[in-house]
């Protein structure tokens, strides 16, 4: 499976926001997180940088 | 492998952009993708919409 885990970065830290993540979607000034479980977050930020094969999703709040 | 394709969406339609993206992240107000080659776009984009189960990612132009 291709699913990618969500971090924030945070003071130079990243933060797991949500694992297994399958979809992400803007939503207004939000991204709209959605695991391979149907969980979902919602959360005031942007993607800072995608690595697909490494399975990594940063994002940095807004 | 978990790469995935990326597609621009323009009228309704998806253009592939480029196969097997490793990266992504911002560059300025664009994006900047890598796939697993080496070889790289840019594109003034945003994302769309990720689906990495199914290895797409939608991006429209600005």
């Amino acid at each position: 499976m291709c699913e990618a885990a969500a971090y924030v970065l945070k003071n130079g830290q990243e933060e797991l926001l949500l694992s297994d993540v399958d979809i992400i979607e803007p939503e207004g000034d939000s991204l709209r997180l959605v695991n391979i479980f149907g969980e979902q977050k919602v959360i005031r930020a942007e993607i800072h940088r995608l690595n697909l094969v490494d399975h990594r999703i940063i994002l940095v709040e807004k």
